[in-house]
C-alpha cells in the first residue's frame, strides 16, 4: 500500500515537508534555466536556507540566469538502480544574486564549499521558491 | 594536470564521444522543458540508441512537451560527495513520440522499462540531440 496518493503515473505524491526536508538531505542538485532561448540543466552543490536553496557560481551562464530575476527550476533526485526505487523533487522559483554584505560573509563560512577550487566562485545565488512538489515509486 | 582543457569555471571540457559514453552509463537522467511557462526537470530512466536519448512516459506533463517537437534538454551526471568529484553531461534537442509501429515494438522488447509498474507507460519519447556537452572536476 503506498503511504501516499499516487499521480496518473502511479508515483506516490510526497507533501511539503517530506519535499523540504528531501532536498535538503543530498549535496547536489540541477538548476534548471534557459539561456538565449536554449534550456539548460546543470548539477551544483547546495544548501537549503529555511525553504530557499542557495549556491555558489562564477560568472557565467549559471549567474547570467539570475539577473533580473529569472524564472528557474531546480531538481534532486535519488534513485536506486538495483530495487528500481527513487524519489525527486522540484522546485521553481526565481532566482537572484545574493548581494547583501553580511549574508554573503555568512555564507562563505557556513555555506557550501564549491567542489572545484580552482577558481574563486565569488557569486552566491538564492532561489526563493513559488512551488515544491515530489514523487517517489511506491514502496 | 588535467587531462582536457578547462572552461572558465576550471571544469575540465570533455570531449564528444567521453559524452556520448557517459551518457549511457547510467540508468536515471533529468528530462528539462518549459510546460506552460514554467520549467519542469524530472528524472526518467533511459537508454541511448546510436545519439539519440530515449525514454518511456505516461500521458501526461513529459508527453505534453514532445508533441511538436519541443526543444528539451536532457541531463546526467554523477558525484562523488566524499571525494567533491564528479561528471555532467547536457544534451539539448528536440523531442518527438516514437509512433512508428516497428520501432514501438521493438523498444517495448529492449528499451528500459519503467521503473513505476503500476501504470501502463505506452509512449515513447526520442530526443535527437542538437548539442551534447559534458564537463567534469579535474583529477
Amino acid at each position: 500500500m503506498p503511504e501516499y496518493p499516487t499521480d496518473h503515473a502511479g508515483l506516490e505524491i510526497l507533501p511539503f515537508d517530506a519535499c523540504l526536508r528531501l532536498l535538503a538531505s543530498v549535496p547536489v542538485g540541477r538548476i534548471g534555466f534557459v539561456e538565449n532561448g536554449e534550456m539548460v540543466v546543470l548539477p551544483v552543490n547546495h544548501i537549503v536556507d529555511g525553504q530557499d536553496v542557495i549556491f555558489r557560481t562564477t560568472h557565467g551562464s549559471k549567474l547570467s540566469a539570475a539577473e533580473g530575476e529569472y524564472l528557474v527550476a531546480f531538481e534532486v533526485d535519488h534513485y536506486e538502480a538495483q530495487t528500481h526505487s527513487g524519489w525527486s523533487v522540484l522546485m521553481t522559483g526565481r532566482a537572484e544574486m545574493v548581494d547583501a554584505e553580511a549574508d554573503v560573509e555568512r555564507m562563505s563560512r557556513h555555506g557550501p564549499r564549491p567542489w572545484v577550487t580552482a577558481v574563486q566562485r565569488a557569486f552566491w545565488i538564492r532561489i526563493r521558491p513559488t512551488s515544491i512538489s515530489g514523487r517517489r515509486t511506491p514502496a
